[in-house]
């Protein structure tokens, strides 16, 4: 048995598949989506006011057309600042692949904070995504073809983000407000990146759910689906054993005469089109997104899920109420992540390529320099047993984009390999936050590499769990981990204003 | 009176004007300009041996043409090696505007010490000098215009000394063997911010004679003419009345029928070519260039000099034994910088624009991102008074290369606004070397930074003369200053060696 899922977990943090721009195999939503999960592109709840700033196309070259200009989109909040008198804190968000407003709305742990700092709060969205689009802001040209998306790449958007910081502090005469950013996930890669590139514009960051040693091989490439495995598994053993067996049986009975309308009818797809493998990515899918976003309280991030989802999903497929049929538990597994609030359409279309976070542009990341190896499956993984590829990266990039990967540049530009010897005597002030029911803490950093450069590891946490709003029914772990990252913060501003105080300009 | 020469300190360490570009009235040489100067082609002496690496053409974008590569020039020395089983180190010049023989030639301090650090050396070549060229190699296809001279840089630049060294210790299969970055002026600054931004691959960086303070309204636009002002004044405050004076006298006379001829005797200038302007130029270049090669010995590094050149300009001027004439005088003194080994042709070429460094694309860097204000002259100046003037430098870059500089990309890339606040917790291992008789040291780090960014400071020193090859003349000062570098540099390399020690990969 053979399922070419290879491409699968290109896409980093997003809802949706690499695999959907060569065929549409891979799909993740279902007719008639729930509308909850959409971002209006006006401002929701009065978080936050949208501004925009004309940021350069191209900061490390001077030909003509690096001079070209687009809009970039922040989202400001200004209801706790202590003011520019006070050199009150700005705190930043390093907005990743995707609408700013959707990363926003799951950064409470930035609102809930403000007030007891007076800080201001300033998300900003990353280049190619959302409303902060080059090229006159129409996203058809500026995603056309390689010369456009050319400059889409991790460097651009960090000196985006100290070019709009600098000038944003300028007009609010805030030069010595003290800046800390934020981020989750690649944003979270992005604030740490620019703590290590930029000291000169921000103090410190918290880095939550980075995957920033999860390039070259300086982590295993069979490390994230490592983690999914022992998630289901510390559930049940059952469970992870069904799941684990289920692709066979799925490939069996495709091959049978009708088997594909068997299929179609266990777990409702409609029906415009059907393949076993499009129903196995979209299995595989829940059980990945799932296994990230298995908080301990009911979310709505990815998907609307229960507290605990993989604990729901293994309920499921335990239940010996329902009988014996594989298919029918999988399916009650599934919706656990498709259809847990029961608003779903009548089936669940495996051609759907709706995209309503706008992560689209990751696809360009992935294929240039995000190579990130993440889908290694050993014999005991609870997906078939596969090996990283390179080269299946390389060719799938030459086809869709006409564009050969850069492998080595994110090592070559921003280090990893040897971490703990380059930072023991460099750099300062990051928080690496990984919990590690979430696959990203694979490619983590889960030991502290200095005295200030620190790991927080949260052993029931999820993608970026920290950085969420908080619920009255927040475990006690992470109210800690939410604590101990406040303290430090703390620590981090008093020493800046203690400095300030002693430093004459 | 009005002198215009706001374009003429334009070229950073350069014996030449950008202002040369505009209209040939700053030439700086001579006719039959002696030999001993000019590079060959040939690795020389022994010294190195000349390499090639394929770099990209652009790291920070994936558009088609930013996969261009070009061959990048590195000299290689392996005589003192200690070799990738030991770890030895790799000592690593990080090339400045110009051949990079020039650089190696003029940076005895790394062959002299290799010995005892039993270490490698590098010399690499900054993209667009020397050998170096993108665009197959043609400098005039890269010289062309700004789509192509758009990919000078110093971003690039520092990116492609990491992608190369990186590259290097990969085929030398020495990965663990430390490196330690070394530069002077411009060099010096790109080796300061190296290890600030490539931490990963260098362990620190010896920063001689770097301005890196010289951006922005950091330093003051006065400092470096103050200091030229001050270094005649301290020999003699004669010489300094009489080179104050005589740029009225020299655009009295020029005003007078005839009194171009009587210039034109006085300073052996040649028939082709002579101005008021052209002449003030090529004089304000022997005493802005002999201010920085101030050394206590004989050097050839600008042009051929006795050992503290502006003690000798001084006597010539101060001389009683030459009358009354004060064109006479400064001749004399000019000569010193022009014609030391008495080895110049019949007259002195006004309109000459030869470049035998090859230092002409610092024109280009100097209308993008390099833009350091030094042209201030205050009432006490040698120079007659001016203000630093930005719109004029705007102005001569639009008409020169159709191109609007970037003045604030600098200090958005690197920092150093309130840069003891920005490095206090931040960074480590840099020497920030300066010479006050130089007067780039105006825009020095002159002041430790934290317990490792430290800076050393020599009264008597001219540009990066720390770097120079020893002579049995040197004084007291300079031995000392040497030997705290050293002592640094095998502090870094012991604290490298003990943490590889107690490491596991």
């Amino acid at each position: 048995m053979e399922i070419k899922f290879t491409l699968l977990w290109f896409s980093l943090f997003t809802t949706f598949s690499f695999a959907k721009i060569i065929t549409p195999r891979f799909p993740s939503s279902i007719i008639n989506r729930p509308e909850q999960l959409s971002v209006s592109t006006n401002d929701q709840k009065g978080l936050y006011k949208s501004m925009f700033f004309t940021q350069t196309l191209d900061h490390f070259n001077y030909n003509p057309q690096s001079y070209d200009t687009f809009q970039q989109r922040y989202l400001i909040n200004d209801t706790y600042w202590g003011g520019a008198k006070n050199n009150a804190p700005i705190f930043v968000y390093t907005g990743n692949e995707g609408e700013i407003e959707w990363f926003a709305q799951n950064t409470g742990f930035m609102f809930e904070t403000a007030p007891s700092f007076r800080a201001l709060l300033i998300f900003i969205e990353h280049r190619f995504y959302g409303q902060s689009m080059p090229f006159g802001g129409d996203k058809n040209i500026a995603y056309k073809n390689s010369s456009t998306l050319g400059y889409l790449s991790s460097t651009q958007a960090l000196a985006d983000y100290a070019t709009l910081i600098i000038d944003l502090k300028k007009n609010l005469s805030a030069t010595d407000s003290p800046v800390v950013v934020f981020g989750g996930s690649y944003g979270g890669m992005l604030a740490a990146w620019f703590r290590l590139k930029y000291p000169h514009v921000t103090i410190g960051a918290l880095s939550s759910s980075s995957p920033i040693l999860l390039f070259e091989n300086i982590s295993s490439p069979y490390a994230f689906n490592n983690i999914i495995t022992q998630d289901f598994r510390s559930e049940s053993e059952n469970c992870y054993k069904v799941i684990k067996g289920s692709w066979q049986q799925i490939e069996d009975i495709a091959n049978q005469p009708g088997g594909l309308e068997v299929l179609r009818k266990s777990f409702r797809i409609c029906e415009n089109y059907i393949s076993a493998s499009s129903l196995e990515g979209w299995l595989q899918t829940a059980y990945i997104y799932t296994a990230m976003t298995d908080y301990p309280t009911p979310s709505n991030f990815l998907n609307p899920m229960p507290a605990y989802p993989i604990r729901q999903m293994c309920k499921a497929i335990d239940d010996p109420t329902t009988g014996n049929d594989p298919f029918g538990k999988l399916y009650e597994a599934a919706v656990v992540y498709y259809n847990y609030t029961g608003e779903a359409g009548q089936c669940f279309d495996l051609a759907d390529n709706s995209d309503p976070h706008g992560l689209g542009g990751w696809n360009w990341q992935a294929c240039t320099e995000m190579i990130m190896p993440t889908d290694g499956n050993n014999e005991e993984s609870i997906f078939p047993a596969s090996t990283w590829n390179y080269s299946d990266r390389v060719s799938v990039c030459q086809q869709i984009f006409n564009i050969e990967p850069r492998p080595t540049w994110i090592t070559t530009e921003f280090g990893f390999h040897d971490i703990k010897m380059a930072l023991k005597r460099f750099g300062s002030n990051i928080i690496f936050f990984n919990g590690l029911r979430d696959p990203w803490s694979g490619g983590g950093v889960l030991k502290n590499l200095s005295k200030s450069i620190v790991a927080i590891v949260a052993k029931e946490g999820a993608h970026h769990v920290d950085l969420r709003f908080s619920t009255r029914e927040d475990p006690e772990w992470l109210v800690d981990v939410r604590r101990r990252e406040i303290n430090i913060i703390t620590k981090w501003l008093s020493e800046y204003y203690h400095s300030l105080a002693h430093h004459s300009h």
